[in-house]
C-alpha cells in the first residue's frame, strides 16, 4: 500500500536529482520515507537520495518496492503548478501507480523493479577534504570548464587553504579557485582527483543554484556531494568515481 | 474595394485562428465585416470565422473574395508591435494587398480565390451535450493526453454532470474531469466521441487560455467550439469530426 | 604589455561588433586605447572599431598587436555577470592572454597575428546623403526586407526629404519610409544602392537598438555606419560595398 500527497516542487526536485543519472529506478517505501539508489550504465556516478515523510502532505505505506520509468513520472508531475499537490496510489493489483492533480487523473504502468539494473553500495569513504560552497559556484566551476576541455580537476590548496577547479584543454585553460572568505566551510586535507565533465555538468542539473554543497574530495578518489531537497526533509548525495590522470 | 484599419492583436488572432488549419484560404468582404470558413486537406477540422466591421477601428468595402496566403500574411502582420495599428488595402488592378504599419508599406501578392480549396458547409447539428469551460482547461486536457495517446475521447457524465476527457496509450493513461463547478455552465446530455489529439492540439494553439470556449458534443458526432475574439466583435468556431471508434 | 580591466558589457559590445564579420582578428594595443579593423572573406563588409583607454577601469600598454579568436574569447567574456568587471592581461612569454573574473582564471591561447588575413583600409569616401536614425528603425527595416527578398536597396528621396529602404522579392514587396521628422538628422542628397541583406543581417545584430546611427549614403556606392559604444568612449564604423543593380 501507498498513498500519499506531495508538492509538486517537492516531487520534480525528488525525480529530477535522480533522473540525471538513469532512466528508470527502483523507489523503496518505508515507513520513514521513500529511498532511491542508483547508479548510471557505465558504473561512474551514483545517487542515493531519501525524502522522509515529513516532506509529504501526507504519507502511508506498509512497504515496498516499485519501479519506475522517471522521464514519464517526471512528464505527469509537470502537468502540476508549482505550487500543486500531487497525489500518489499505488494499485496493487495492476501495478500501476495513479497521480491525481486537481481533476486530473493519470495512470503510470510501473515497471518490474527486478528488471532494473542492481542498486549500487555507496562506498563508505574517509575523504580528507571537506568543502561547504554555494550550488551556483559549482555551476560556474562547471560552466567554465566546459569551453576548453571535457575533464575537470577539482582539487583543495592545503597551504592556501582553497578549493579549485582546474580544466586543461588543447589550447585554452581555465582555473577557478574559492579561499576560505569564498567558502561556506572549509576543511583543507590533500585533495586532487580528474573527473569527467559530462557526469559532473549532468549533476550539476540538479544541484540546487541556491543550496548548500557539501563535497568530499581526496587524492585519486572519488568526489561526494551533498545537499538538502524538501527545505531539509530531503537529502541527495551524489558520488562521481575519478578518472585514471594521464601525464 | 477594400480599405481597413485594424490592431495588430485583433488582425493577428483572426489569422491565427484559421492558420492552425489551412495555409491559405479566402475571406469575405461584405458590409457587415469579414468571414473565413475553411477545412483542412483531409476534411477533419473545420473552421468558419467572422469578424465584424466594428472590429475594426475603420473598415470600407463594395464587398468581394481576397484570396490569402495566410503565412505571409501572419508575417506582415508580425512586424507591428501589440497596440499598433495596420492598415489593408485591396489594389484592385495588381490584385496585391498593401500593408502598412507606421512608416512600414508591405506589398503583398493575393492568390487566386479559385485556386483555393473549396469552402466546406459546417453542418447544423442538434447535439444533446452543451459545455462551457475556460480555455486553459481544454489546453490542460490536451497536453495531458498528449503525453499518452494520439487519440483523445470528449465526454459528458450524464450521472455526475461532469464533463471529461479519456486518453489510453499503450500503457499510461490520462483521465480529466471537470464537474458542474468547475465550468461555467454545462448542459448534461449523452456524449462520448473519439477525437485525433494532432487537431486539438492545432485548434488549441488559437485557443484564447483566458476566454470562454462553448463546446458542443454528442455520442460518436462531429464536437463544435466556440469563443469570441476581438472582445466579442468577431467569433470563431471550430468542428472536428470524430474517428471511429475501435474496440 | 597588456594589463587592462574592463566592464563585460564593454568588452562584450567590442568582440560582437567584429565578430558578426570574422572569426579572428587583430587587436592594435596604443596609449590611446585599442583598435581593431576588420574585412569579411568576401570583402564585402568591414568595420573600424575603436575602443579608448577611458572606457577601461584601468589600462596599461607598451603598444603591440595581438591575434584574437573572437568566439573563444566572447566565451570567456560570457562567463562574467552584466555587471562584472574582466581583467585581461597579456603573456608575453606564452603568446596567452589571461582572463579573470572573479575567482576564475582564463587562459587563451593568441593567434599569430600574421596568420590573421590582412586588415582593410576604409577609404575615404564623400558620400552626399547622411542620415542619423535609431538602431531600431535598421532593426525594423531589416526585419521587414527579410521577409520577401536577401537584397535591400537604401536610399534618400531628395524632394520628399526621406529615408527610404525598398526590398523586392518575386511575388511581395516591402517599402520603409522615414521622413524628416522619424529622422534624428538628414543631410538630403542623390542616393540609392543595393545591398546583400545577409551582410546588414549580421551587422544588425550588433547595432545598439537605442543608438544613435549615422548612416552615409550615395548613388551606387557602399554605405557607412558609425555608432558608439561604452557610452561615448569607443566607436564603431561598418562599411557595406554595394550590389551591382540588375534591371
Amino acid at each position: 500500500m501507498f498513498n500519499a500527497i506531495v508538492s509538486a516542487d517537492t516531487l520534480r526536485a525528488t525525480l529530477d536529482s535522480v533522473s540525471v543519472l538513469v532512466d528508470e529506478c527502483k523507489i523503496h517505501l518505508t515507513d520513514e520515507g521513500i529511498e532511491i539508489r542508483a547508479v548510471d550504465p557505465a558504473n561512474v556516478g551514483m545517487v542515493d537520495l531519501r525524502l522522509d515523510a515529513t516532506a509529504f502532505e501526507s504519507y502511508e505505506t506498509d512497504g515496498g518496492i516499485i519501479g519506475v520509468n522517471l522521464s514519464r513520472l517526471e512528464e505527469f508531475a509537470g502537468m502540476a503548478d508549482a505550487g500543486q499537490l500531487i497525489q500518489l496510489e499505488l494499485d496493487e493489483e495492476t501495478r500501476k501507480l495513479h497521480v491525481q492533480i486537481d481533476g486530473l487523473e493519470g495512470t503510470l504502468a510501473l515497471i518490474d523493479p527486478d528488471s532494473i539494473r542492481q542498486e549500487p553500495d555507496l562506498p563508505d569513504l574517509d575523504l580528507p577534504a571537506r568543502v561547504v560552497l554555494e550550488g551556483k559556484d559549482i555551476d560556474r566551476a562547471v560552466t567554465a570548464a566546459d569551453m576548453v576541455s571535457d575533464h575537470i580537476a577539482l582539487g583543495v590548496e592545503t597551504d592556501e587553504e582553497a578549493f579549485y577547479v582546474d580544466a586543461e584543454g588543447d589550447t585554452d585553460d581555465v582555473h577557478f579557485e574559492l579561499g576560505r572568505d569564498d567558502l561556506i566551510d572549509l576543511v583543507a586535507g590533500d585533495a586532487h582527483s580528474l573527473f569527467s565533465l559530462d557526469y559532473l555538468k549532468d549533476m550539476n542539473k540538479a544541484i540546487p543554484k541556491d543550496a548548500e554543497i557539501e563535497m568530499e574530495l581526496g587524492e585519486e578518489f572519488p568526489v561526494k556531494m551533498h545537499f538538502d531537497i524538501a527545505e531539509g526533509d530531503g537529502t541527495v548525495t551524489y558520488m562521481l568515481a575519478p578518472r585514471i590522470q594521464s601525464d
